[in-house]
């Protein structure tokens, strides 16, 4: 509350735009047209009821769901006990299992592992979590405290007695562990794992998510098995892959990544830098298909795109660029009354053109350019091994030479507005020149982008031609 | 039915995946899964029905709706009669009425024009719609055939009895026109139009769709009003506008392009190549937000990614470049035992770097570039000038003298598999380079791209750094 307090009062956005309701919504939902999108975080029932009520199926709301999944993390066939991916592995399990209490939805559900390395596997994570301490999170020593409220702790008592009706729990015994400054009456449960060595026959297991610090250990035989059992969580936000085996990662990540939002392929390379497998990264899309609730948000700046409607427009290209405020082909050109480069940023116009006068490229000037540079490639210098390549007829001028003379065409030197050359973007070249071509310059400012009050970087479109013939290059500088 | 086998026969799709059902589905749409693709067009309560079906909900499974909306088409205050775009617009709003006998998505059920010429409007339109020929289509003089059905036409006399009780029918008499080589008993119906006055003021014309040779005129007083009257039909596939006032369509573009699909500006320019209000191109995405379903299809190569799921991959460079099969900064580079334009297409390695000697920058090299190309710009030539610009500290290197430098520095000139540099993207300046620095290339290959069974295209990840400072310039060749 006190975080959107501040943005509000930061004025950053316009007024009304961001609202916090703490409590029920009344009949909000019943109010929502086509230009609202509800991004919702919560329980697969909850997401359920909210997609088929009435408002929003009658008018096409925009609906985001991101739910709780059935994560699995795969630690692979190379990745045995005594390699860095093996210490990663257990590391991340034991994270996943005691942050929150496991209340995530990325939370690692499923661990899968080779069947050879299941008993090392359950032996390493018991030691870790049986160093878990619980209880009161305000005092020193707690590293796991209790979980949202004693209703919570019913319903993954509940869960866990679905799931380890299937397979045994072999670590954790809910009704006897240590509490730190806390005692029975509070929340508090202590990390639970159940170990399930027929994975492939099970259902629960992969259906039944338990939202606290509870998480089945597996066991895999062969990648295909892995790829199967990913599969069997019926979409998840994420899945993760310990493995310095890059062939065992490709194939798991072509097998599986379709019934994922997100997989992170951890590793000795990669270990130190990652942020792991429970915190999704800003710039990457967020959100899984399936039992993940098929949301889709974030992605960087592409995550602004899920909240605006997506809308072809056709028309002539002097009405588009008039819609856009982006010069595009066929738009109208201006001639301005003096060279573009005298123009200040704020002068200069879309569609200002400035077309400049021709000049003949020869042999010499393709030799000298040639010799200056270094590029004596054969298609420049030798007709005979020019005229033997498929795309020419005859020595061919460098591109670079083009583009360096189209610069040299459309420049106006003195001191002025213009500041820097920043890139180049689209270069194409399209038919080759030869001596004796002319070529000429077309300079049309495309967009503005503004940087400050005063200045700003231009993006122009330029085409270089040949006479008589036709479009030589094209490109935007 | 006969297009479906040609397409199974031709082999160019995996066998089982194209299947043509004609008739009932069964039970299919109670097995869909986090995998499956729901693409509907059709009613919008057929729609919602599905929307809410408990395999889709449960399974999060995507479900693309085109429905039928209450399409709109502008017509522009510069636009009176005697204006090409008057003309258009009649053509237009007759087309869409008459074709299929208006059984379209995407037919104009609204058009609206400026109270001034409203009375105009409706005496061409009766003048055209008064010649549509009606009957059985096979008849060579007939225009116009019946609809899908008799209950399809009861249905429409429905809608029409609710949209007539709001305003009054100009054109058409459902109970009596002319046909051609058909009887009463037959699916036919006559355009019908009504007026609209007051729009603003009325609900059925902007939420009950005929779906049949139906459509109503409607008066509009200024931009804002045109946006509002748009925005009423609660999110629609397409609508059209008829002016060759770029401001205008500039304002009801931006007014209502969030709730639309796609937005059409008709005019003198575009009259003769434009497909029309009512042809979605291949190339655009077709659908549009709330009534019209909220579903998008199409869009180009765009429109396979509705089909597929997006997927965020996390892991060291290394790992990426081999699930993605592309070069990345940070991934592994090998060298060649020869140069690398000395391999073939299949020989070249993902990867495969070269590192070239370096190269001093001088002034007199900068001088002969800038002379030779014609390039003098100020900040080349002129160290006090170059000084106060707030980018360089001294007279600097032409960027294109150093993009020239790196080709001649990486290149093997003898005839061997290379052919030709056909353009460059992403070409980025980063630093400035001056007389004294050296520079040196780095050339990896970055991507390839089969063209034929012997040759194909090899993207290259190129940059040029100067010693002993940082990267100067990074691009893609």
């Amino acid at each position: 509350e006190a975080m959107v307090r501040i943005i509000v009062e930061s004025d950053i956005l316009p007024e009304g735009s961001l609202q916090l309701v703490m409590g029920s919504t009344g009949d909000l939902l019943d109010h929502v047209t086509c230009q609202d999108v509800i991004s919702f975080t919560g329980s697969a029932g909850t997401a359920a009821k909210l997609k088929a009520a009435s408002a929003i199926v009658k008018n096409s709301t925009r609906f985001i769901a991101e739910q709780d999944s059935l994560n699995g993390c795969v630690l692979g066939p190379d990745a045995g006990p005594g390699t860095p991916e093996f210490d990663l592995f257990i590391k991340e399990v034991v994270s996943e299992i005691s942050v929150k209490a496991g209340q995530k939805c990325t939370s690692i559900r499923r661990a899968m592992v080779p069947v050879q390395y299941i008993d090392a596997t359950a032996k390493a994570l018991a030691e870790r979590l049986g160093n878990i301490t619980i209880g009161n999170p305000r005092h020193m020593d707690v590293q796991m405290g209790a979980l949202a409220g004693t209703g919570q702790r019913r319903d993954v008592l509940e869960k866990l007695e679905i799931l380890s009706a299937e397979n045994p729990i072999i670590i954790g015994d809910v009704d006897d562990y240590t509490l730190i400054d806390g005692d029975g009456s509070g929340a508090f449960l202590p990390p639970v794992v159940m170990r399930c060595d027929d994975p492939l026959n099970k259902v629960a297991v992969h259906e039944v998510e338990a939202f606290g610090p509870v998480s089945t250990l597996m066991a895999y035989d062969g990648t295909d098995e892995a790829v199967q059992l990913l599969q069997k969580g019926g979409g998840s936000l994420v899945a993760s892959i310990f493995s310095h085996d890059r062939n065992f990662a490709h194939d798991l990540v072509l097998g599986a990544a379709s019934f994922h939002g997100r997989m992170l392929i951890a590793d000795r390379d990669s270990g130190a830098e990652s942020t792991g497998h429970g915190s999704p990264m800003p710039h990457l899309v967020h959100g899984g298909p399936g039992r993940a609730g098929g949301g889709e948000e974030m992605g960087g700046t592409r995550g602004v795109m899920h909240y605006m409607q997506r809308t072809a427009i056709q028309g002539s290209p002097a009405a588009i660029a008039n819609i856009t405020g982006e010069w595009l082909p066929g738009a109208p050109e201006m001639k301005g009354e003096v060279h573009p480069f005298r123009r200040t940023y704020h002068q200069l116009e879309i569609g200002e053109t400035l077309y400049t006068k021709s000049r003949k490229v020869t042999i010499e000037e393709i030799e000298l350019f040639a010799h200056a540079t270094g590029d004596t490639f054969y298609a420049h210098m030798d007709a005979a091994a020019a005229k033997a390549n498929p795309f020419f007829e005859d020595r061919v001028a460098h591109g670079y030479l083009l583009l360096s003379w189209a610069a040299g065409l459309f420049v106006e030197p003195a001191p002025g507005p213009v500041l820097a050359n920043t890139g180049l973007n689209n270069l194409a070249f399209m038919t080759p020149v030869y001596s004796g071509d002319e070529i000429s310059v077309r300079l049309t400012v495309k967009r503005k982008k503004r940087r400050t009050e005063d200045y700003g970087e231009v993006g122009w479109d330029v085409e270089i031609t040949k006479r008589p013939l036709r479009t030589a290059h094209h490109g935007r500088i």
